[in-house]
């Protein structure tokens, strides 16, 4: 296994398939496109703990995913992919960047759900894009941005009403696809779904248990990660 | 005559017809969200016959706009209509915001025209938005967007075609849309369509004429406005 790439959250190395890489979960936080730095123990374990029943549930549903096998407690084995410099943000009520961008209060529930992109780029700070920017940046086509809101959407969906189940609201999310690099091609869920990359309200308290305790100072991070961990694997049960 | 609103470049006032505005060009220009500040005369003169020149233009070509009649060098009298919170931006070539929030050059041309839409709201800088976020604030309804879109595109068209002919490259602008408050309640093209709204480089040299010469300081603001509405008299006369 030879050290591939390390990211903000997740370090990926080689394995013996080069179909396959193994993704390990780090403990490090950040915010603020990394101008808040922390690392706190337990986050991998947690974080690949929560992506990994979320996943499976969402295979179970019939999305792609790049989950290939389990490995331990902080890594998985996933299909080698090629990102997609697109990320995909589902908004179910108003919070974070929404809120700030367009004067919008925080918790403001929409109709439907808005789905956005924005180009993942650290240096510009992951900006809002529409699908005619993806185009012309080469990014992914209309096509492809008209199949990642439809996918996103689908997850939207079977997340909320999973989350509900367990007392929580899902507030929002982001995604990220990737491309496999073997015969097909396609195009499947990639990253990570976790409290890093969701908001998730208490649906009784409205307490946050997301990485907004992380970029607010709301007090113990990890306990709400762990609260999140508990609830999916109770439901699961 | 009562003064009803005074906007950054325009003052708008009563008529005797509750349904026919008097609207006046100012000389001001602002640029950076009204940072920047400043007075040249002839300016309201000169991007009041450039309006009125392209938006006759664009009505001859079946665009409907909320001109009503010209009036005199400063004054036109337009169709009251409340105006839409969003704001319809067309790209032909990489500038402005969208050369700095995707870090694409200046001057990339785009193999077809980006549409954006921004929330019209000075206190918050015009934010990008996309049509869901439009839908969810009650700017506009996804068919709305959809149509001021095919308009804006339309418009897009016809200028660039036009200012081809006088040696111009349409490098992007902004338009705005307003509800007609009479019995049809018809979506018309509302504003102005000048140098301060449209980016215009000359064909040959690439110098700019419009308002980027006063944000960026490059000289002489009004000699590239005068070169403007000279180039379109004589293509029209």
């Amino acid at each position: 296994m030879q050290p591939l790439y390390e990211g903000k959250a997740k370090r990926l190395y080689t394995t013996d398939d080069p179909n396959v890489l193994r993704m390990e979960y780090k403990d490090e936080a950040t915010a603020f496109n990394a101008l808040k730095k922390a690392e706190f123990e337990n986050k991998g374990k947690l974080n690949k703990a929560i992506t990994l029943a979320l996943y499976r549930m969402l295979e179970a549903k019939g999305v792609k995913t790049h989950l290939v096998e389990d490995i331990d407690e902080i890594n998985i084995n996933v299909k080698a992919v090629d990102i997609l410099l697109v990320e995909v943000i589902v908004r179910n009520f108003a919070a974070g960047s929404f809120s700030k961008r367009v004067g919008v209060a925080e918790g403001t529930a929409f109709n439907q759900p808005i789905v956005e992109f924005s180009y993942k780029s650290d240096e510009l700070g992951d900006p809002l894009i529409n699908t005619a920017y993806a185009r012309e940046m080469g990014l992914a086509t209309e096509e492809e941005c008209a199949e990642l809101k439809r996918q996103a959407l689908i997850v939207n969906e079977v997340l909320i009403d999973f989350f509900k189940r367990t007392g929580l609201k899902l507030v929002d999310f982001k995604i990220e696809f990737g491309r496999t690099r073997d015969g097909d091609k396609e195009i499947v869920l990639a990253d990570e779904i976790s409290p890093d990359t969701c908001r998730l309200w208490d649906l009784e308290t409205g307490e946050k248990l997301d990485k907004d305790r992380f970029r607010q100072d709301l007090g113990d991070v990890m306990a709400g990660y762990e609260e999140i961990l508990r609830r999916i694997e109770s439901e699961l049960s």
